[in-house]
């Protein structure tokens, strides 16, 4: 198996999901949808049928290209289905954890797949396990399970609501039952999840390209704290939370989500763009060059180059053949300039004058390497340019992204961030800047449109967990074997 | 992975329990104990320590010899541990399903494995599950854990009292905390389990020869109905059940026990060759050589053969490397007389008149098959002995067995049984001479020594689940894989 | 493990080699080295060393990121290391034949990779086995060993000159004896091999991008029809055949090699812009957008961008993810118009002319997608643009592209490609424009400055195999299991 | 995988060979003979076949009833086949050297396996790769191959022949080719080889145990220095060395064979009986019981007490289900008295004069540790019986079983024996009475009637290896990984 490293140096999100209902290739369609939605997690992906009496589930380490395979109309039949692709944001990888999660309920089987975390998942399960709860993963999931488990609603969708109203955080989130497909976003609806048509079925997916994929029709987005019901009588919609604002995640627009995606009616391509037309205006350089960092960084150099006149070049090559257990350059003695991913094309690089464009500085280690591998390669000057603004903020929503105190932005001065990266300038674009890109003229600072907490401070919901101390996150907690 | 096939026409039993408390080396122990009880079950083995913090744990597919060699010391350490192996009673094996099982309770992790199965298992698993109980496995252990872990008592061993109570069956389990080594015998003393020491460590296991195997010294047996706390301060007896007679399942003499092991102060093989003598007194025949079905046969025929003066021989060879995915003779056309564990010995078979003895009759077929075998090896007359007496009612204690209608004894008159097998005389030991050979003058009928109810009919205990409808058993009832 | 799929559409080559001699960590260099040639073969991978008395090697399907990564040192020691990257070019993936192959020679030990096919293979084969040699694999290399360990020349050096000039076709290889690392290229040179120093240790590669990720400086190119002996006594060069013209493949410039590698002191990237300058100029659309086939089209249709004024924008987002057993989109009756590789970006395709831009057309059916694709997303028109000249002639010197009834430019006029593509036009680079892009103002017809036969039909060396029937190719030439 | 230990103090053979010609179902019956044979050699196993057309093979390390199962007729069809059991002589397992070993030679393809030892395949083999064979394993068997391919005869069967000649050594060989089915037995016959019939087909077996398993009729035993070929048109008979007098290998009485087996007419069960006769008349004691070590001990015990009239008791109590990676009791400080394989049945020992019974002492490592756990066992006396004669000369023709220096009964005095192994008495059988309980009245000294230099020093072959030094015996021999 090859894992995909992801980049060391990115944001990182929890998951992909799909549902589909009403089809009698479920599962195939599925497949090819997880397969669109790859880029929000490679180490691990999982799908579950229901075949009309029983839920039969593959879980696997690694990408769904490589196990979805063959014949899966007989491995996973059925006329519905959900899937999930995962990135771990705690721990070593284990088949445990591994999402969908079942479980055969007093009113028959349910399973469930979700995007995002709970704020509030450790109190609920210390709770839960005092009242005798037996827990089998350290998913936050299996959280939700227990509470429909425990409510004392008679109906099914009762208890779904029961347990989401006891639930904080942001999540997207996937359920199927016997009779029902189930979505679900958070009441500020950060995690994204839309609504397709694929002839008579419907289908659930994070994003659009995963209808794209498959053929199907984009309908909408699920809105924000609704779920929506499909069974064979069609699509309801059920809103169980106080209406509030939306405040979808802004990261899906600066990194997670595909280029090729449309979210909130916006192409993502565009936005970066926009964001690259943006950041030129506001972080102008005089130089020979564009050279994104590939694969992200692409769409906002394209834009850098067409608003600023400078030609761009692939300065950057990425190999994208990597293996998660390769061995590291700095085994050999060398560090910075070279790298595994990404390989200097001096031709591009030589004797120039370059603006670097990359899609966010996280933690700098990577920008660092870049920049040194960029002047190793005869640039003469680099100016580094990122499409967001600075970040300063952890997240606590499913974004595993280090620690404040590991936030490159959070720790240094703009003068040690220029004298830290070894660059000739340094530009961030703004906040305002941001919003412009996307298509909101200002942020509304009372209520912003995004949840923006990164570059802002502005957290849209309370953080239960966050006073706790999380030195016992390593503790068993399931009856499993963890090989 | 070789997987050992069991007899086809052996009952069954569901497993090995070890457990040890005080010595650093407790996995290595654990894994010799399970070694020496290898022959209670071959299909899957496990085995979990506390090292002063977390529960380590490693379950297999197959032997024990195939997984557990090498650095134990570092992959399971610890001063305590309990293991388990696992005949499967029912589907297909699933790495779910083996033992030992663990939760992280309220008050901390408790481990447990148990051999033998609940009468009432699915009744409180119903109960529990319209509680809002998870079930992962659909092992009847597990069901002792949710009854563990949701019991209204605040100290753990008041939990697990309350949870034995509510259980009906037979077994006999070990279980492990982080202060506590636990062994548990059901009220009639159903299944076996044997104390030792080991310098000033407690061990429990199945069966003597586990301890034998480590050097450890036999302290006593379980009681029925009793339970042994084993803590740094020594051990210690609690009784939570109201006095009753015990009744050990007879099965142990007659099959299950390994024939170096002592069973209530008794040689197992030393029983085993009173068998024979009982059945030669009881059934003789005029022949040239006594033959046993090998291996467990051999005890028994050694003893017809000295009680009657007839030589032994050994007429069949058994083949010891069988492995489950075998292509079957049958697919070569060739049917009953050829097999891959038993291959007839014409020297000793040509132009005799052979005893055949065996340890059992349960469905007749490998019976059939040897029979068959012996007169194409040119044997004259065949007498065929069944060293116990007929087997006419199935066991609900956790022995696999094959339901009523399928016992050769309990679906066919002598002469049916003679005229399918092809014998010329067939002999089973009486139930009056089974007691005798192992050492009580008389059965009590009122209130019989030993579960003898396969062949008597005399259920030691009432069965809850027995009167329902067996067809939901293969629904799903965990959240995990089956894969 | 995921295997990578090759374009259905795309020339394969047959591998990347490496080589190194005089450094104690010689299998991590040959790794890294191995990885940044991982573009030329992603079937299998495979590394020998020498460590002063044996040649420890280890080879295996897959990615040299998923294997090589750990304690390499230990795995495989010693200051001399060869390694092969392997596109298989015929058949399916068999174990034995990965390179390095070795064997043991009266001499001493001989391991040797090499990349290219011998067009004479097959008749030395034959005779080879008349003379009662023993294959042990079907790949041209072991002729090689067979042909050196039969030479009737005492000394190492002169068997090996013996053994080249047996062979025809076109090669780059390198050997490692327990003295000496030996590269060799064939007498035209159609297969690349350049020399890098690192420190005092010398290095062999495939292309300079694997000199650039170890730090090594390029020295020279290996010339066609040199060996050159590495040893501790520095490099020495041997010139076995009468001097030849060069004319290496004209591929690398196309397709074969990496953006960053430069071949005869020219930039791959560069020359692929200039193709892009060159293609706008001959085959110039009314467009309002250029699209790249990604990731070969980049660098092409950027220069296009850059000649014809018309923006450029990534119209199709490539998906790296994918495993080779995936399912087909075809399995779920969608056919031409999704892929497991290639999505649409619709907001860069909507209503847009569209100029698409590819390095070469070979089969057509990639084309063929990508197109329709498009067109769906909704372009209003597709202008197809090929970087290279019509493919019309197949190769046999280790290209894996098809027969020449399969090749799309050799069966079909330009109407019918036009009609069978559903373009609105279709232009392909002129080979004279292609000899300008690489930088020879005029391509000399006499002897061509490259073999550019897949082009013009100008074989540049005899084809001995060709007129042999290929029937008996899967005919078993092993000792070895197939599994 | 389980790989069976073999006991470490057991002379080991290094094959079981099997072959089939005239049946569709070929690889089925192949499989099932190798299972018969299984005793010869647990570590691997192979099976080839000729499908009229290629050579299909599999060969994999473990049992054949591990691998062999399912679909056999669609992964090894064909009317012929031939297969192999090993146990290793030397080195570590290695997938490389499983037989059959194939090779495509300018006639077509010939397959082979063999049960035996070369004693000139190392001066062979230098000779061959002096002349420019490349060696791709470093079994004996591969020798036989070059030799075949190099033949100057353009016959086949001459070819063979001719390699036949050239070797020394014991063997029996199974040879494929496309036409016939060979059975080759060295010049004495040292290795054994039947020919069986199954309806119009014909098998070739090490044993007659593997004809019994498959309804196969006896037919006769090849001869020393015959070989058979069978084709479409028959058996014929080829004698390709001058008349010798055979000499086959007396182990296959003492321990080899199986005891269901008829080795020249001979039943081995009753051969060993015999030689309990004949050892409890040579060497008798006065007793409470006999016990065997289990299994190979059996029949010879049940001989000694049979004609002593001391009683048989299982007193030892075999383990079978043994992995090879299973932990050491030495690791938990216990040494000689416990064991993985062999459990003391005390019932049986205690307070007893015991005499243990064993087929041979070879090491004497495990008499030592069997002794001192009956005496732990509460044993009063322990007498040792050998039912074979000392073992002072080690094989050289295909037997592992220790170098001189290493022979218990080489290097010890009787009085030492005794003294180390802490037995009250100690008594081997004698060479004439071993003759005599194999059937010859007597020993004929000038030309033994079988290969017993083991127990006499009069090999019955010139040694030709066995004066060259052991020390490249490590040597790399292969192009192919040891992985």
């Amino acid at each position: 198996m090859i894992l995909f490293d992801h980049d060391d140096d990115k944001p990182r999100e929890e998951c992909g999901v799909f549902g589909i209902y009403g089809n009698p290739e479920a599962s195939l369609y599925a497949a090819l949808g997880l397969h669109a939605l790859q880029h929000r997690g490679q180490e691990a992906c999982g799908i579950t049928t229901y075949d009309g009496k029983r839920f039969p589930s593959e879980r696997h380490m690694g990408l769904v290209g490589e196990h979805f395979g063959g014949d899966l109309r007989t491995r996973l039949p059925g006329y519905a289905a959900i899937g999930h692709n995962r990135y771990s944001t705690q721990g070593r990888p284990m088949l445990r954890n591994i999402q969908p999660i079942f479980a055969d309920l007093s009113f028959g089987g349910f399973a469930v797949a979700h995007n995002g975390n709970l704020t509030n998942a450790r109190e609920l399960r210390h709770q839960l396990v005092r009242d005798g709860a037996i827990f089998q993963s350290t998913m936050d999931t299996e959280v939700i399970l227990h509470l429909v488990a425990r409510s004392p609603k008679p109906r099914f969708m009762d208890r779904l609501v029961d347990a989401l109203q006891q639930i904080e955080g942001g999540y997207a989130l996937v359920g199927l039952t016997g009779k029902k497909l189930i979505g679900a976003r958070d009441p500020i609806g950060l995690r994204p999840l839309v609504i397709g048509k694929l002839g008579t079925a419907y289908v659930l997916a994070s994003e659009t390209c995963a209808l794209d994929i498959i053929g199907a029709q984009f309908v909408r987005e699920v809105e924000n704290g609704e779920m929506v019901v499909i069974t064979d009588e069609g699509i309801e919609s059920i809103r169980a939370f106080p209406p509030r604002a939306s405040s979808p995640c802004i990261f899906e627009y600066v990194y997670f989500a595909r280029p090729d995606s449309i979210v909130q009616g916006r192409s993502i391509y565009e936005v970066r763009r926009r964001m690259g037309h943006q950041l030129a205006a506001e972080t102008p350089a005089d130089a020979d060059v564009i050279v994104p960092v590939p694969d992200s960084g692409v769409p906002a150099a394209l834009g850098f180059s067409e608003a600023s006149g400078i030609p761009f070049g692939m300065g950057i090559i990425r190999n994208h053949y990597v293996g998660r257990t390769f061995i590291q350059p700095t085994q050999i003695g060398r560090q910075a300039a070279i790298s595994k991913k990404h390989s200097p094309n001096r031709a591009v690089l030589e004797g120039k004058r370059v603006i670097l464009v990359d899609d966010s500085i996280v933690r700098g280690n990577t920008s660092k390497k870049i920049v040194q591998m960029v002047r190793e390669a005869g640039a003469k000057e680099v100016h580094l340019r990122s499409a967001s603004p600075p970040i300063v903020n952890p997240d606590f929503y499913g974004i595993d992204m280090a620690a404040k105190s590991e936030l490159f932005a959070a720790i240094h001065t703009h003068e040690e961030m220029v004298a830290e990266l070894k660059v000739d300038s340094l530009g961030f674009l703004s906040v305002p800047g941001l919003y412009k890109a996307i298509g909101e003229p200002v942020r509304n600072n009372m209520q912003p449109q995004f949840a923006d907490h990164c570059f802002t401070g502005d957290y849209p919901t309370p953080l239960v967990d966050h006073q706790h101390d999380e030195s016992d996150k390593e503790r068993q907690l399931s009856l499993l074997d963890d090989t």
